[in-house]
């Protein structure tokens, strides 16, 4: 199977990499060159451009920040629409908004081409292990198609429904995961302004009713206040961002998501800490709460 | 060992039958007698009054609704304070205020009353099956004490810090657990007004970083619409009004816990759902998406 993969980031080149160990065909393409010739030197080829990584693929994958990126790579001027000849199967990996997975969907139907939207959990970490978990929207066969190129990247792979359903199942754990946070950090900061040691509070509720992977894997850095990310601040206002929108078209009372989103924009904007781990909303916290 | 024990609610009888079975002489007192007997016919000894409850016993445990409910029982003017010679440990198993825990014990040591207070986790369930995880502030010598009545009635327990501080724990648990179920809900409203199957999101994100207890025991109920308690609304108010409270008191920063608590109030007050299982918030997300 000939694969063509576009965006080498923190997460795409740990997942194309996984593809060639697993022995695929991959032509790969990223605006900065330094990860391409990290792949070429393991066997990959080198897209000219993107539409040249685009071409005589059987499975095109896109693994960018957000939906103007996702937008301009397949449907911009240079971008793989309108350089084509299509009849492939494509796989956009990027946690986008869910509505622009449809629209660039329903546009690349034109040239029958099959879009998947499979956004990742996991983070860096999962990349690199290739134990990622994978959410996805679209067709039953196109999915089925895929799931060599699944098994080779993550650990599980759940077909949620149609085309921008994976990225929705994305919103929601990104919303979970960003109240979880702050709910903990709330505890947190409730137990140290009382004078009670959080470490024993953690121990004591992390097997009950409060337990979660929230708890188990960032109280620790929370009371140790060590920010490295993880997951940066950035990216997590961008799901927030988008969960909001998907929100609005809908409908959905989301004011946990609009309160949080709050937090680490204030977090980015005020603190410069856009690019730290998430984990620094327990520092808003702290910061809010001075005597 | 002599134990006096008042209050036999949902929790305390089965609390209190644990003792019995493990062996230990039970004294018991309660408002409506229906549960004196039970307890009675499995070889309990009924005290006439609580002061005669609280008589020669080596350890008094008193598990009531609130902070009113515990001042009154030992500090009114028939309760235990007015009426003993004092000399004994007392384990106040309520969930409680912290600071209404701290003041009540300082009254107590005037008559060489130790206090522990040792608020659960675990609910009805792990109160019937001796499962509940014990939070216990006061000091370690009282703690020692106190271990093997904590082991005839939980699975684990932990001393935080100085009296207080159990019921410090479980206000973070309980505030913890609060925002965790609201973001549950509103992941899944979203997830729904998108058209998208709650059941399959779950599905994927349940062992991934959004993954916690309320997940795994709170999602299908909610997308089932069954509210059973489990955990009652008005209790869980009583809860997060108290963590308010401590927060006011130190000057912690607690949205998530104002937003949360104002939902369950909407629910107790407009919804009259006061009795109903703290799911329902899910129904409070649906009431307030409708288009």
């Amino acid at each position: 199977m000939k694969i063509g993969f576009i965006g080498l980031g923190i997460m795409g080149k740990p997942m194309a990499k996984n593809l060639l160990t697993a022995g695929f065909s991959v032509k790969v393409f990223n605006r900065s060159k330094d990860s391409v010739k990290e792949l070429v030197s393991l066997g990959a080829i080198e897209g000219k451009s993107i539409a040249d990584t685009a071409k005589d693929v059987d499975v095109l994958i896109t693994m960018l920040p957000d939906s103007p990126d996702v937008k301009e790579v397949m449907l911009g001027k240079d971008g793989v629409f309108e350089n084509t000849q299509g009849h492939f199967l494509y796989i956009d990996m990027s946690s986008i908004a869910p509505r622009a997975s449809q629209e660039i969907g329903k546009k690349l139907l034109e040239k029958d081409i099959h879009m998947l939207d499979a956004p990742v959990s996991g983070g860096d970490v999962g990349a690199i292990a290739g134990t990622l978990s994978i959410m996805v929207g679209g067709e039953e066969e196109d999915f089925n198609k895929a799931i060599p190129l699944f098994e080779a990247m993550g650990k599980s792979h759940t077909l949620i429904g149609k085309l921008g359903s994976g990225n929705t199942c994305k919103l929601t754990n990104n919303l979970i995961v960003a109240a979880s946070m702050a709910a903990l950090a709330e505890g947190l900061v409730l137990a140290k302004k009382t004078g009670t040691d959080m470490t024993k509070v953690i121990e004591a509720i992390r097997g009950g009713s409060a337990g979660s992977n929230v708890v188990d894997t960032k109280s620790k850095k929370m009371i140790e206040e060590t920010y490295i990310p993880g997951f940066k601040i950035d990216l997590h206002i961008k799901d927030l961002r988008n969960a909001l929108k998907t929100g609005e078209e809908v409908n959905s009372y989301m004011p946990l998501t609009k309160l949080t989103l709050e937090m680490l924009e204030s977090l980015s904007r005020d603190f410069k800490m856009g690019n730290d781990d998430h984990t620094a909303v327990y520092k808003y916290y702290l910061s809010r709460s001075e005597d």
